[in-house]
């Protein structure tokens, strides 16, 4: 079955994490042979492995990596190495003091924990091409090896390292060429910040948060650049002797300041490592920001993804212990990672670490090496997962609705914060949870992507924008699409200066509204009233709107109250072309998104589904072989339901997992999953 | 008009900060005619703009300026300029590195923001000196320039540079003269930190809070003296060419650990940058605050004084954005500067920055450069003020009570927090926000200036202390004064050592009674029982008093309730010579303060109103022209009340402002100004 | 009186203590025969005055220390000399700057507050041999000094100085002896964190908290050797020449991270430094963390102790002034330390000082030098104490229960802290303050010490463990004791490593239960049921308990509630030989604790009191001259009660302090404190 073909990654599997390092040899095969009857396919090894793959300058030993992955290999396991950039060992670190990040107080983010590499570095470089090229050299052609995963969990360490520090004046003398156009394209004037010789231009030294804004989103972007160079040469390195392995990354924690989908751009695939919370405090929210993050990943290369590393027990590391899941979750969340586009999903780790700073970041096995629990319900896991695998095979979600995500705005709106409780990704999150909540699957993606194929586009807080953006958007409603646009788009160009015309800049023509002013309300909350004579909470901004002369804008919501803005249009939507442009100057409540977006759903004929419980999610995979619904309680609490709207049909059918048939009223247990197919 | 006459600033005029800099000069015509029509009559240019005018060193650029200020000359608008200190360039802090300060923790303040010069630097004061007397020979005689403004917002900054380091030494040579005498007087035979040679004095290196307050309060007065003398050297550079020109200072923030007065004392006169909080939140304590920052600029040179930045719109940069003014504030509290002494009034800025990290710092236009509601706004106040100035020429409030402030008590305090919520600037908030709900109008001037003309002083934790500062304040008493005291007086001599004498120390005679113990309340109430059988409750701090034998002390008001000193006496007065000295060895709550200063108010024929709404206040302006009575609404609510007191007949005159005459029931809009002459 | 005799310290006597050098000499014999007359017949001396006994390098003077001692002989007040080594002078940190600790982030602790000496230091440890070498040759005879106390309120630094670094090296290589054994120990293959160098061996650089919980122990334990090497060397050199001096050390603050048994293990004897808290909102757990506090000193040693400083007015320095104490506060609290095995009292300080940073932490006499209230409450005390001190000459607390206390456990559980609000310490607190509240005595002694002689032991979260360890704990058990354990004991062997083997690890056999599974509670509540059918909370952690097979372990309470682990064991009983074994899986209120604490000493005859008020404690010293029962109200408020229990008759006893004799419902006065012979 592990034969390799070529970049074979598509097909629902499961996996586990394992460090062969970290135990005594005499376990390996015990736990190889486990794996196995508990429906392991996968084996990721290797990340954070250098001390042992190199335990001295150019002194390599591979054999016992050799031999964990034979061993892999003879029990059917499929095996993705990672590569050890992550965590140079000390021999280097001391020989090469460059490899070290610097941060913003000038001190040196030193060794001792893990993520200390600078980017830039060259000795780096240097010393991991060498390592990742022998690495490859010798696992191209194992019959276990099926892909790589390059380094760990990217982000952006803002290091002010020497080179660090020329990589960035190059980027900058590359961009704007001369220091009259940096000059007036950072506006540096201001505070006499000129720049009077290319030597002053240096990483923002002290870190404060207030300085240049134009420079400090340029010295973001410089580290995109830089960590996608970083993952480049890794890539070439592998790609050199292995064309056949797939290369992957593994993302974590959104949202990030790293642009993911820069990062992402020559990756075969993206893959993600899933920590949903456990604290029943955050069982409210914790199943709607792990949709996100999943739509979020598969949208990075707008396919199918894997999970690198799903939860197996409670995690403790860099934070006190949190609680241990309940029966059913690990299974739960497994399924909602392969509903929303997972194909493969690894769980970490096969068992709590005995060593080391994350021996309470629990795998599937305690540390008493006593099975339990955990690896039970993984392996049930593992028998469905398998079963329905042929069945899943080449379906992918599709969705009609689209959230723009742009790391730009993300990270421009958190140089600037625009009031206290505005955030630009808690936003999206609101959003997206809004829309999973109705049943509306929806694809997050970058918003320099084509929107060919969408109905509905949510495009929130456009604040920094270019005519080629703006455009796109127009045309997109223009050609018959539902555009959904908010308060702060199209405040500055993409050098981070503002516009010298009335907002929404740029989109004022297709959103047929103009910004009189605005009042940045923070968290006071303003009320807001429909067209419909209902009354509704919204806060953090308000834009107090004039309909363009001679348009047509209607005005959906008005502002309420005590504010001196009372009767002033909040809400409007705009016929543009053949579509419509709709345009919140404010951040309204939950209900009222529920509202605005059930019409749009309504009129554009999106499926959605009414009566969805808290923490009950559904999503749909679909392709040749079918359709296939997934319905996920993701709570702690059993659930009876109706549901209405596009799914009843599906919903009649015979469960794949349990084969129960659901009569119209759907009773779930806690964290039960079942699986329709239409 | 704008002939410049000898220093002639203490006319009511508008003003706005314009950066000619920051704009193409395409716009500046359009907008200096807008100016001229929204009533501006003053502009001030200039600070920050060290990059301009010497884009490298030695290589002056003073064209744009020229240009500039030619042109408000012929549009009849007056011009400030600004000395750019505060932003030295990046060709100069690259060439000199000492320009830069060093924090307590060794780390340099680096460029990238503002306020990165250490006011030691010998190379800042070459450079700056340069620079500024060829500005000020320059502009010396051109018609439109008036006046000058040094640098900008000072603060302290705690520098550690070696320069910083080496003045410090020398400043504590001059003052000590010997290491004996400097042991001596600091204490420092405490945790053997006696110095053994001069070379061992340095500044608090790693800024730890807790050494020795004696040499960190005399750290902080060389900081004042070290500013002072900044200011200094620039003043002369000015005066030597422009001897007709005022030179003056935007305060900011209080309370400044900077002493106000010790920097103002050069100046013509003082200036201050006014940024109310626009937060509805912050309704209750913003007006009160904001009459506080007025009363102590006008105390800094004890006269009239100009806002050199007054808020125009929701500032945002160092925080995330504060709520749009209203309709109204920008005029109301403008006008309540006036009100309390402002002159010229120049509001910050003509439109907001689209460049830089203040971009949403708010000036009076939009990025978009479409005049809207707060121009208009500003317009409308500049012809009011326009109508209004030639009889409120050479008037100036007059005050019959004085709040002693001392920048020497406030950095002790700050050095030895009392107790968990004692604060000494924020109890001058609560006398002086009490006095200003009583329409008593009060001065704030330097605890070392004479008190002649006073008919009462309120002298809060007076805690420092020498013969000479406590037999003025005595002799107020006994020539007729009415002096109120506090708890935590007469604790220290001026080196912040104890007195080895009974509480008050230097004050018990006068006050006439002795602490006998204190309780540090903190937090914690106890409640005061009045010799009227009222009872309040009060905090921070419980002297213990004991009427000084065979003296006249009453007691008004004692401890009640569980506490162990409950009966004890918390509240006196003393009749003194002439006058008399009430002694609070406690902090009251607001309702007993009020009775007290009411009581005070009555006996000593200070005018006072009752009656006055939250938000609602009267000051007074006099001159050889007539007395003016400010009504002001500085808040959000419309306000209904009547007012007993002083001003009854005042109120009855026709208001000056909108004509109307108003009866027995005044009303007022939210935000509503009114002003009547008597 | 005072002639010194051999290491004579177990009398019941009252002192100070004093600094002469901050006090001019004029004033010294005024105070001394106060002190006299107020009973106080130990005076400490000396701390921090290095700078005044070695005003330059090799310079001495002593002449001031020879006239205060001779002075305080003069009035029969015998002398402690503090060693000043807490405090190095200026002179030394500039000439040899390696005295100097470097802080975890390279910044060096500067001299200006106090503590600023390195553990490792040679030059500390150079100058500091001359110095204290002098001043023991010097007092060796003098009839006045009975004692010494080194240094000042040790603590941990994670000094990262050169010297420290070596240390620390070394103090590795004689601990593991080759590279292997410490990879391996430490399980540094994880992340790459293989040394393959003992170069690579440093101090946490950088200070992360998230290193290698192995190393970051061992780096622990390294401090703990340092500063037990530091009072080594001062023991030796005072030792040379005073053998008959006594030599003893000032704890404070507890949990210190520094083991307390290390370092006290060359004392004579044990000193505390306590200072309870005077907040009314600490009135509650004051009394109780007080009482742990001076177990935990008696238990350094196994046997009475000083209290070398004692609160005498309300402290504030390094933070805002606390409340002053109460009357009856000061007495009560010197009597509570008695109670618990304080012989020789010393309170802190003479008078408050009037200069430097500790001005506020207030002596027994205030600033202005008038005795008053406390004062005259300390003469009070003082008389009680001669008094009785013949009485209680030879009487010691004796306990039958103990709990287990061990800084390698608390240091553990800091670096890895296992849920939000699971602490150690603070578990023990509630342990030992459900004892208090019974009127159960107990001591709090290390964990390797023997246990003979106790009935019950208390072994909270014996999380490290070896064989040692579990098997005289199980001994313990075995011959008849009653042992209780917690859920996080047995986790990991000594190294910080986890072991693979079903939890509570070694000490499974004589719990007679395993942990299945567990649940990181954190601050949510799980319901506990009882065998009895009463109901509790509970929190922090749940283990999941399975009785062995084949055992005898019984059940006493269960988890309830919607937890999945509802049902299963929580608690429980296992006959173990002669004795018991208790296993709490949870952390329960204190509600269950008492009642399951109560059911041990009834179980097992402890002496203990129902019916104790909050706030009021009993305890009990005996010796040859009899038993005395010590009865405290240490709350604010009057109690009246009646007692049930062992204490019945001996509080029908005439009380040895107010002559009265108490009926069956006994009435205490908020701080009053009364003492049975019995």
């Amino acid at each position: 079955m592990t034969q390799p073909q070529q970049k074979n990654f598509e097909s629902v599997r499961m996996g586990v994490d394992y460090y062969p390092e970290h135990w005594d040899e005499t376990l390996w095969e015990e736990d190889a042979s486990l794996m196995q009857k508990s429906g392991v396919a996968i084996v990721r090894v290797g990340e954070f492995a250098w001390s042992r793959m190199e335990p001295k300058d150019g002194e390599f030993d591979f054999g016992w990596l050799d031999r964990a992955i034979d061993l892999f290999g003879r029990y059917g396991i499929d095996v993705v190495i990672g590569t050890p950039t992550h965590t140079p060992p000390r021999w280097l670190t001391t020989k090469c003091p460059d490899v070290l990040p610097v941060m913003s107080d000038g001190r040196i983010f030193q060794p001792g924990v893990r993520g200390h590499r600078c980017f830039n570095s060259r000795s780096l470089r240097r010393y991991g091409e060498r390592l990742i090229g022998k690495l490859a050299e010798r696992y191209a052609n194992h019959p276990a090896v099926v892909g790589w995963q390059t380094d760990n969990e990217f982000s952006m360490l803002d290091s002010q390292s020497p080179q660090a520090a020329e990589d960035f004046r190059d980027w900058v003398y590359r961009k704007y060429g001369t220091l009259e156009n940096l000059n007036r394209e950072w506006g540096t004037v201001v505070w006499s910040g000129e720049y009077s010789d290319w030597s002053e231009v240096t990483p923002p030294l002290g870190g404060s948060p207030y300085e240049n804004p134009s420079f400090l989103l340029d010295f973001a972007r410089f580290q995109w650049d830089s960590v996608a160079e970083f993952q480049a040469w890794q890539i070439a390195a592998i790609r050199k002797h292995c064309p056949n392995h797939f290369i992957t990354h593994n993302f974590h924690s959104y949202p990030q300041r790293l642009d993911l989908y820069k990062v992402g751009d020559e990756l075969d695939f993206a893959s993600f490592d899933y920590y949903p919370n456990t604290s029943p405090g955050k069982s409210g929210t914790a199943p709607y920001s792990g949709a996100l993050s999943l739509d979020v990943t598969r949208g990075i290369k707008r396919k199918n993804f894997w999970i690198m590393e799903q939860l197996s027990g409670s995690p403790g590391a860099w934070m006190p212990m949190w609680r241990m899941p309940q029966p059913g979750y690990i299974r739960a969340y497994a399924w909602q990672a392969i509903a929303r586009g997972a194909d493969t999903v690894v769980h970490f780790r096969w068992r709590s670490a005995n060593i080391g700073a994350e021996q309470f970041w629990h795998g599937l096995i305690d540390h008493s090496n006593v099975p339990g629990r955990r690896l039970a319900e993984f392996a049930e896991m593992s028998s469905e997962a398998q079963r329905l695998a042929p069945l899943l095979a080449g379906t992918t979600p599709s969705a009609s609705v689209a959230i723009l995500m742009s790391h730009e705005q993300l990270e421009a709106l958190r140089i600037q914060k625009q009031t206290e409780n505005f955030d630009y990704y808690e936003n999206i999150k609101e959003y997206h949870r809004t829309l999973t909540k109705l049943g509306i699957d929806c694809d997050v993606i970058d918003w320099r992507q084509p929107l060919d194929g969408y109905r509905v586009i949510l495009a929130p807080h456009l604040y920094l924008l270019d005519d080629e953006a703006a455009e796109r958007l127009c045309r997109f409603a223009a050609d018959g699409g539902t555009l959904l646009l908010t308060a702060r788009s199209g405040v500055k160009n993409m050098n981070n200066v503002c516009v010298m015309r009335p907002l929404p800049g740029l989109l004022a023509d297709c959103a047929g509204v103009t910004v009189r002013e605005y009042d940045p309300l923070g968290s006071d909350i303003v009320r807001l009233d429909t067209e419909d004579g209902e009354q509704f909470a919204s806060s953090q901004w308000a834009d107090i709107l004039d309909p363009n002369e001679g348009g047509h804008a209607e005005v959906l919501a008005r502002y309420g109250g005590y504010v001196f803005f009372a009767g002033e249009a909040a809400v409007t939507r705009n016929p543009f072309g053949r579509g419509e442009v709709y345009y919140l100057g404010t951040h309204p409540e939950e209900d009222y998104m529920r509202s605005l977006l059930l019409r749009i759903a309504q009129e554009r004929s999106l499926p959605y589904a009414e009566g969805l419980p808290a923490g009950v999610q559904i999503s749909v995979r679909s392709g040749e072989s079918g359709s296939y619904l997934f319905l996920l309680n993701l709570g702690r609490e059993a659930r009876k339901f109706r549901i209405s709207g596009a799914y009843t049909e599906a919903l009649q059918s015979e469960g794949l997992l349990s084969g129960r048939r659901y009569g119209n009223e759907i009773e779930l247990s806690p964290y039960e999953v079942e699986i329709f197919r239409f």
